[in-house]
């Protein structure tokens, strides 16, 4: 299962009948088969059979061998391959997924019952579907705001009855995830915990939807073996979000990488939305990086939303003011048509 | 004229008043002046004056201090300090930089006459406004087409001619600009070619408008500072085109940097556009990107369209075919009101 | 504690001293304190007091602002402002961060109790003083070998007795981070969890020295903060491990930024060592790596040792056969009076 | 000549015998070979021909294709599969690429005769073999100061004679290559211009060896291309020169690739020296870098130097003063028997 079907091993153009032979003999003692395949200028070697258990480096320091290619596609789950049709998942009232563009927004972080209900009416108001604030926060520095933890579930699940609004949070480690689990109606693996398999494990057996974030540094494989910790423990209902990658540009906190969007979908069925103001980090780029992303094909955006940002005990120099958020989702209500989609809250509320 | 015009010096925690002493006396035997600032754990020291010429190293090993920080802000022709509103270019009948979103397009390489006027017809049919097509080729390998050189720029001469439509082809040396802009309408420094300053200077005095790629590792103040170049020497017509910067992601020749379009927009008055095709590397990326693109807010495209990809002499993989393109021209004439644009090719035909 | 203890809010040069009233009113309104600095081209403002709490952003909107720039030193007790001397960790009867060059090597993974005793018993002769092996071990795919668990560390335990040598394993996650603590004596934090701040937390009270890798697209401030979040808890005994960075560059695995190790000695009092093995990707390279990195100034090295590659169950490409190894060390060994330090395991052989 | 000699076409898991002969055809349409290589889960057809010639994409959308592999060794004459002995370079009296360490020292830009003979006096008296000093300088900003032209080669030419060193200087542009390869002793191709394909032809038929520095976003492949436009120009003396790449890591300018320099030498037979003044950009790492440059395999090093770095008109924060480049000189010396080699300065002098 998985594992590189096919390896290719380039012999050096000096290479002989003698070297290759080496290499086809190499193979079969490995319990595989070898197809030599004679080029103009030299020769390759063509190797099939059981490659997950065999390591190349036996084949490296063989004579006449120049380089190795392993043709890897090991993901399974999360393939086309497996389910050529688009995943939809549902989160409270919302589809993501399919034609609907899902609008998720609230604060970075809860910090306060009148704060969180203040913001989560003001989006909803604005078309926003899910509700989104974080209660155990991840920081790089120890000395930050770590998030109101058990405190910020329960205010959350109190605006989910007042205000009528699903919510995603994130869950920080594998002793929360069961809580958030409970609590929240989605639940988020940060940028950071791309990689905690642990933690990725323990999502694929919770029971509700994750939405799991690119790591800063992710290729598109990595990403989706992270989302196949997740299906392999039964859980299909996964959303990607891209969040931005590190590069060296400096005019912007993270680079966001929207040809990752359409890159993904080709080869996954999974939904993605974009999450612009973590990639930004300024208010004055969302609203740009939230029409490219859904230009280019997003499911949907994730936006930090703050009604008094000077405020805020965390980023609050990308969260946009409400009346911002609302200009946004008039315009992606605008763009939807044209790329034969819809924002269901604008629809509903007309 | 340029250079950093503060300097902040940041001072270790347990530095004195003897340390900031020494700061300010070093400052002063340079001709400049010194502010200090005490703060709650460290002080900084404030510096100014003509820093152009004062080299931070003198600062730097003085006792006591911790970190020299320089705030730069080293262009001026291209600055909105310097001109508050966007600068338009004219190529041919078209305008880059107002309200109109500029279509650019054409074979990656001119091989023929017939290749060339045939696909010229095909992208103008379809409502691009300024023709694109290599004459002389920067190629990677050395045993790669090198492009027809003088004999391109004769048979652009002529489809303009025949077809009606400006040409933009890249100059890739100072022996060849000059005629390379007396021929085009619009001469492009390719992304190669971004810190060739001999070759900017010379733009700067072609008497041509200059399109001028950003190089695939450039920072926002590398590839502005380039364009200064060109203002510097007297020429204002200057269009930039983010086409890719070079990061770890590998499911793309380059990573689209969609951030840059409004960040430099801020900055500068220049008109920015964005070329998909060599981003991608892919043609069933282009559209995508491409409407990414226009939606964050760039002034226009630049597309590689070829009707025969297969017998394509360079970069057929990205190329569009002609029905593509249509498509394309047609999505992005669908964005184009909702974000308060248009595409003039587009409306001219109805 | 911690937070900028500075800020600069660089102003446009067309800003008159109405707009700097603006900025010193807005800083006193948040309790801070202003410093305006008129410079030549333009005025800049200098603003202190309690930063952490202040949102950079309040400023941004304001007339007349261009920039503003954070000046943060958020690390506090890894920093040599705070403890001058270099550290240093002792792991059995190994200094680090003195002048002995540590060297830890061994398998990946543990695979079996003759496996791990045979290659404990080469690396010892060959001069390691620790013995590295994985029994829980963070991979990319659901489908590649995921360790041993806690046979693993039994296998460890009876290989310590056994062979004499101290060990370091990795805990992937909070679940497991007390009874690796418990078995070895030096825990490992693994690049991919350099931002779990749960396992950093507790890794921080689990009374055993930790071995902190620099994730993969980390900055010497992000990594120097996830330190911080160990020593926060009262835990000093923390060695920090470079072994790579993701970038453009694809003919090693990751690039080895042995920049890294004397940029963070200089801010930092804690030993800083490589692991060159990660980072090559590729046998061949893990030599001369190891040497740049001694050269540089690491504190030592953490090399993988396998004496039967072809059959490792997971790395067997990177894994240095026994002989290489002897060799490695004695080059190591070589080097070492140059710089003022010493292989002890070579000294003590002869 | 050139090109990809072999590429594999994957198909997808679903695809059947049909595809499969799609596939064969459409290659034999295209003059090539197709071999069918059937796996465990998929099939792969390898392609050989003249490849040079074929556009990928005419594969790419056939029915049942996953994904096109192409194996490209595309350099001819800088590889070892060309020439498997080390080239070694003569520049003056000293040998570049064979046992000897090269050291080549001296100001970033020649600022007069005094400083120049001054400083060419000092490095030689350390152990210098080749005297540098930038005479044309590529400068980000066109308000830096911009080398003082041919009055700087006329400067060098007359310490040349006074203090016997022979020197390298940088050719900006065609413009002035010929006039620098008339004067020095070795052409410099700079960093940013290592893709100007017209400036490295011209430096393959100047006569004098050419020193070629990796681009900042080079790749290997792209740079041993660059030499090999030199060399198809009949030049054979390239010595390729690390200096840095970019990478997200903002504790340096550049993050020096000390990789690169063992995986080039695997590739080609071209000797391979470090540039870290320019990789460190600060002065306190020049030292720690050039002993990993010279521990992982390097022929030598470039170390800008000045006497009086505070006056210096560029780059004066990374020159070492000359007591501090006596100590580096030594500190190779005392590391080059370590590795085989020998700093004949040095040898020379006692």
């Amino acid at each position: 299962m998985g594992g590189g079907s096919h390896m290719l091993i380039v012999m050096k153009m000096d290479a002989g009948s003698k070297e290759v032979e080496g290499v086809v003999r190499q193979a079969e003692r490995s319990g595989l088969k070898a197809h030599p395949i004679p080029g103009a200028q030299r020769t390759a070697v063509g190797i099939t059979g059981n490659l997950g258990v065999v390591d190349p480096s036996g084949f490296e320091t063989l004579p006449g061998v120049l380089e190795i290619i392993a043709v890897s596609h090991p993901y399974k789950l999360v393939s086309r391959e497996f389910r050529p049709d688009d995943s939809v998942v549902v989160v409270g009232g919302a589809t993501i997924g399919a034609q609907d563009l899902v609008i998720i927004a609230g604060p970075c972080s809860v910090e306060s019952y009148d704060q969180t209900a203040r913001i989560a009416r003001r989006v909803k108001a604005a078309g926003a579907q899910i509700l989104r604030g974080g209660a155990f926060k991840p920081r790089t520095s120890p000395y930050s705001f770590q998030g109101l933890g058990r405190e910020g579930l329960e205010i959350l699940k109190r605006v989910r009855t007042e205000v009528g609004l699903p919510f995603v949070t994130e869950a920080t480690d594998i002793d929360v995830l069961d809580e958030v689990a409970e609590a929240a109606d989605m639940v988020q693996i940060g940028a950071r915990n791309m990689q905690n398999y642990s933690l990725l494990r323990r999502a694929g057996r919770c029971g509700k939807p994750v939405l799991l974030k690119r790591g800063m540094t992710a290729t598109i494989t990595e990403w989706l073996l992270a989302a196949e910790y997740i299906l392999d423990q039964g859980n299909r209902d996964v959303v990607l979000c891209e969040r931005g990658i590190r590069t060296f540009a400096d005019h912007t906190r993270n680079t966001l990488d929207v040809s990752a969007i359409p890159a993904v979908k080709r080869i996954s069925h999974l939904p993605v939305i974009a999450d612009p103001s973590h990639a930004a980090g300024k208010r004055r780029k969302v609203r740009p990086l939230s029409r490219a992303a859904v230009a280019v094909g997003a499911d949907g955006l994730m936006v930090e939303v703050h009604d008094r940002p000077e405020e805020a005990l965390s980023d609050g120099a990308q969260a946009l003011p409400p009346d911002e958020f609302d200009a946004l989702v008039r315009e992606i209500g605008d763009l939807a048509p044209v790329l034969g989609r819809r924002v269901p809250g604008l629809v509903t509320k007309s």
